[in-house]
């Protein structure tokens, strides 16, 4: 692996940030907010920064699979260290760890925060933060295929390594295309929120962040009291609706958007998915009935919204569900695990892994009585690979492996048991809010710094699919 | 599958019970209880229920696979419901449900108990308390493999329904030999722990009750305060020293008595679990230290008994960890889920399985960078088969499904989401205190009447390694 080939591309996306770190200068014009040169700055630094990288390291054009690897690890990790620009210079954020947390959790697409008070943040700030969810969230599975490929990398083992999740139905025709083409759906999706948002009363500027975040399964919002503070029955349908949409596998959406809407319900995948959305929501409506909700079109409200936030890793809140039943809280708990659809922009362990590893636990029970028997675990109509299923397996195994060796060290930290574990499944699943001192109406401000670095990594682990960032740690990846 | 088969094997199953139904009598009469007639009773119903089952259904002289798999299911339950009897005929246990949890606790070795003065009770029911332990301890290895043969039916495919777990050291020669020699190890052990806790100030009686609750890695005490009652360091280190033994494969044991020691050393489960026990006990040392205890051994001493205790599912107490440090607490959490080696009396999902399962992951990550490498996981020197690890990896993600699902049931009792999950992962793998309400210094008598039932189907999937039990839930088992 050549390193210089490496940071020559990590250049060209820095370049790329600084563009998107001029966005926020409209609005602070609109809002007459002093941060312009905070992000004229920022967008400069990242400038010369990149020019200086691609000018002193030289490219190739393709890319070896190592180098592959390298850039998606390190391509995610620069855009946190350098989207901080904003908060800092800004002096929105003081401490360069909590600034650094913010914007991985904004290119993760978590939502875990370290702000207190919010609103006390300009209105452009907080819209870089949106931003960052916006670009992280469609990132994962189009940016470095329509950017890349432009810049002579060979898109193919990228696609492998943004997304190592079973994702049966990717689209077939040449990989730039498809960037394209699910970028066009992302963008459709996104201004389609805002308008239905702006038509329940949101502003411009509100609707546009929450609907970047939606889109992104993020969980940033531009109030304290996350989406609860609109207090409006319609905009919590259309988040939830939206949230849901962002949480299914982007082709699925791609296909509908051509009349082929059939294809949502021909997807295994999908129904599962709808499956558990529907499940959950029953459930949690059946413990809040009488307890916390008189209304059932209220518990309907509150329990769909949770459900499809948690479910598709986006976090927002419109109610503080720790003073739910104790059962609902487990239902939730549960759902921080699975996540979103494999080829959505919702994190976790992925829906159809969950599906795959429940079949593939029945075939094994299965084939003890028949020995002899070739049962191989299906998705769809077709039949899993051994290689890809013992990769889910791996996955899985190593996913509890890094949820337990990370609670580890921030109960070592000092934080106690339920919200050691909450942070991490929180950022390691990308989902935002967890439980404990780190609930739906907390936030991670109190937890101290190094707790704050391993869940750093939690994030960056979660959105890469472990693989893409372990196999950094390997001894045998640096060398030759 | 010909179900009057299973029972007429079932049949003989009560009849040897009826025969250990007896050995409680000794002590009745040395501690002039009235219980003789219970057991006696007792076991007359056991002798007459047995006799008429052999009477009414023919059996055959080999088993096929799917009876097996019954004969050693219902085989145990039979066990929970008919040694159950001694608790209500003497009045000792009031509720057949709290009867039938306290056994199945015995004879899986759990040591969960439902029973709230322990001390009350006859000594002799006290006894039988730990028979089960010790008939139930050995029974998953031994048991069945002595008796099954001896009535006609070929012990392997049962070996099999035993043991699923990954046994590379299994022992080579004839079956019903093997099973002697196994037999012969656990009697020595129970005897030499028997004489050095009297050596300490034990009695007779206290002595070989916690000798048989050790070596099966149960966990029953004949005290309230359980092991703390006697308030000995030398006490503490015999039993320390003997539930580490009792969560060693036992075919090493063997070896060892045949003056093979070095058998320890060559087997790489046995060298992990050292490890996990030697590190698991120094980072509990570490954050005890000068916290719970000022002295070093005084430090030393509770956190082995609570390592082993907990790593090998013993259960007994010395010291109540839920008012220790949080992150010792995560630490004991940790090893619950482990559980012993293959091959002994513990219970969990087994160290070698924890161990392959981390070395598959790496290998996952690893083919990431080498796609054409063919590696192997090894166990030893020996490469592990795909099927075989197929299998292992099958197994963790039900463990994991079961867990979740079976702490969903007892959460939806109104238990805390703590006390929930602490006492389905006690009593799935075999342990019997969990955290919160189910802690060290509580018990099960206020779990409703449904988590007790949930909690009693944990304890045998766990003790019979899940597939031998969920295999009886396939429709194509039961098909033809």
């Amino acid at each position: 692996m050549k390193i210089t080939f490496v940071l020559h591309i990590l250049g060209a996306l820095l370049i790329c940030l600084s563009l998107s770190l001029l966005t926020p200068i409209p609005f602070a014009l609109y809002f007459h907010e002093s941060t312009i040169s905070t992000f004229a700055e920022s967008a400069l630094i990242c400038l010369v920064s990149g020019l200086v990288m691609m000018k002193l390291c030289a490219g190739k054009k393709e890319l070896s699979l190592r180098e592959g690897f390298a850039v998606v690890s390190f391509g995610w990790l620069f855009f946190a260290l350098f989207g901080a620009l904003p908060y800092l210079l800004s002096g929105s954020i003081a401490s360069p760890l909590d600034a650094v947390f913010e914007t991985m959790s904004g290119f993760t697409t978590t939502g875990s925060t370290i702000l207190t008070e919010i609103e006390h943040l300009p209105k452009s700030i907080l819209f870089w933060r949106a931003m960052t969810h916006w670009i992280g969230g469609m990132g994962i599975i189009v940016l470095s295929l329509a950017i890349l490929p432009m810049l002579g990398v060979g898109g193919m083992q990228l696609f492998q390594a943004e997304v190592p999740g079973p994702t049966a139905d990717r689209l077939k025709p040449r990989i730039q295309d498809t960037a394209k083409l699910l970028w066009g759906v992302y963008v459709i999706l996104t201004v389609a929120e805002t308008l239905l948002l702006m038509a329940g009363g949101m502003s411009f500027y509100d609707g546009l962040c929450h609907a970047f975040a939606t889109l992104a399964t993020g969980g940033f919002s531009t109030r304290n009291a996350s989406v609860a503070a609109y207090d409006s029955g319609y905009i919590d349908a259309v988040i939830t609706l939206f949230m849901f949409l962002a949480g299914v596998n982007f082709s699925l959406h791609y296909y509908a958007l051509k009349g082929r809407v059939g294809e949502y319900f021909r997807n295994e995948e999908f129904r599962f998915y709808l499956f558990i959305t529907v499940g959950a929501t029953a459930v949690l409506m059946w413990f809040n009935q009488g307890v916390v909700y008189e209304s059932v079109i209220d518990n309907l409200r509150y329990s769909a919204f949770q459900t499809a936030s948690i479910l598709t890793t986006t976090g927002f809140g419109t109610a503080d569900f720790e003073l739910w039943p104790v059962l609902t809280q487990y239902v939730l708990v549960f759902l921080m695990f699975i996540g979103g659809c494999a080829g959505s922009t919702g994190g976790g362990m992925k829906v159809a892994r969950i599906l795959l590893l429940f079949k593939h636990g029945l075939v094994q029970v299965y084939r003890l009585i028949h020995p002899r028997a070739i049962k191989l675990v299906k998705l769809g109509d077709q039949a899993v690979a051994p290689e890809v299923m013992q990769s889910i397996l791996g996955f899985f195994a190593l996913f509890m492996g890094v949820f337990v060796a990370a609670s580890f060290l921030l109960a070592a930290t000092g934080m106690d048991l339920v919200s050691s574990g909450a942070a991490v499944i929180a950022t390691l699943s990308n989902i935002g809010p967890g439980l404990g001192t780190v609930g739906p109406v907390d936030n991670f401000a109190h937890v101290p710094a190094f707790g704050k670095a391993v869940l750093v990594l939690c994030m960056l682990l979660g959105r890469l699919e472990l693989f893409t960032v372990l196999v950094l740690f390997l001894p045998s990846f640096w060398r030759r």
